[in-house]
């Protein structure tokens, strides 16, 4: 059968999601708590990496197993052997064929920033300090981000991805509990994709770059100096969907 | 002169704000960045304890220095020889004769809770997880806490407090981003006396204990099993008010 699994995780301590050599993944730990669980080495597929330090509340993952122990039973199985940092949500049996990346219809992020003139520890684990927001320049530029866009000047060099056009559904601002949180949903995201575009809002709402600066690197202008890649800490995968 | 300090810290990693034997303190720290900064062993006043791994984003302390360096530019050259988790967020002169402990009239803390089967790690650090909560109950609760009376029973054994009557001026439930948060602000708090209370609270609410039982405690009764106090993790110092 086919498993899928909802994770949640503070990736402070993590160098991200996906398994490789410089650094402990979450993906990682939880193919580790497989492993005593089930005593099988099995592989586990996330929806997409998240880099060293962002955080999730709904990364999705999935495997195949034989069906000793009923999917729903794996949530509470696994966070037996999981570490504080990473708790499984929710585990159900999906079809066959299902995979957390390749089935994804859309990813949600949260990007959250705090008015501050001094870092606030409370804060400051899972949000960045900024020492101004101008709203309506921010909506201005929302709507410049969202859409079929080719986000090449929004994303980090050294992927080896090829095809770079992404379709961003919706950007908004939320007020939450003395934080702003830029979500953004799209059919997918580049490297470091949604902490350009955070950075490129900033500049403008900073009046560093114009509006039009930021519609240009969507039009294949170089990326403007000001535009600097955000912090990995403020940085949430929120949810992803699935189709049905 | 006598400066007084606004500080915020993330005490997870802390064995409380007064300095002691076992473990790094706040107060500590604070006073290792002062010597570092001013050359002079300065001890500083915080307006009360907070106990190992209760958090803060307006502690108030205080201390006498010579008046080299003026008061507000004690925040930001702290701040360099601070830790990321203690942040002083402001510095202000105030009058001869204030002192942060015993000029304080009112206080005010909040405890922060979330509803979820699984714990969920980027809640996890400033609250705690809750399976339910009974608002109905709480707010019945609140009314037998709220005023003037002998806390002797929410308090822990081993204080060398004698005078136990306190007075909570309000307790309130405030919903803020997928959280609750008990607000509540006293003229002064014993011993773990919001982790008895918020114990006591979330007894009712899972009817652990009646209303009455909480009641009896105030009234001298033995402090039944039931009420537990609830990890630190999920209290925050709010904010310590002066008279002026």
């Amino acid at each position: 059968m086919v498993v899928k699994l909802t994770i949640s995780y503070d990736g402070t301590d993590y160098a991200g999601w996906q398994v490789q050599d410089n650094g402990v993944t979450v993906q990682q730990v939880v193919e580790t708590a497989l492993y005593t669980l089930t005593g099988q080495n099995i592989r586990i597929t996330g929806s997409g990496r998240t880099d060293a330090g962002v955080h999730a509340v709904g990364q999705v993952a999935t495997f195949s197993v034989n069906a000793t122990i009923p999917a729903s039973a794996y949530a509470k199985a696994l966070n037996t052997y999981l570490p504080k940092n990473i708790r499984v949500l929710s585990s159900t049996e999906v079809p066959d064929g299902f995979n957390a990346r390749f089935s994804a219809k859309r990813k949600t992020y949260g990007y959250r920033l705090y008015l501050s003139n001094t870092e606030i520890p409370v804060k400051d684990r899972f949000a960045v300090r900024v020492d101004s927001l101008d709203e309506s320049l921010l909506k201005q530029a929302f709507a410049v981000i969202k859409g079929k866009h080719d986000f090449k000047g929004f994303s980090a060099t050294g992927s080896s991805v090829v095809d770079t056009v992404r379709t961003v559904y919706s950007i908004k601002l939320k007020k939450v509990d003395g934080f702003y949180e830029i979500q953004i949903s799209g059919n997918g995201f580049l490297y470091k994709m949604v902490r350009f575009i955070v950075g490129g809002l900033l500049a403008v709402s900073d009046k560093k770059i114009s509006i039009d600066d930021l519609r240009q690197v969507l039009n294949g202008a170089k990326r403007p100096n000001a535009i600097k890649a955000m912090p990995a800490k403020g940085l949430t995968l929120l949810s992803v969907e699935y189709k049905n």
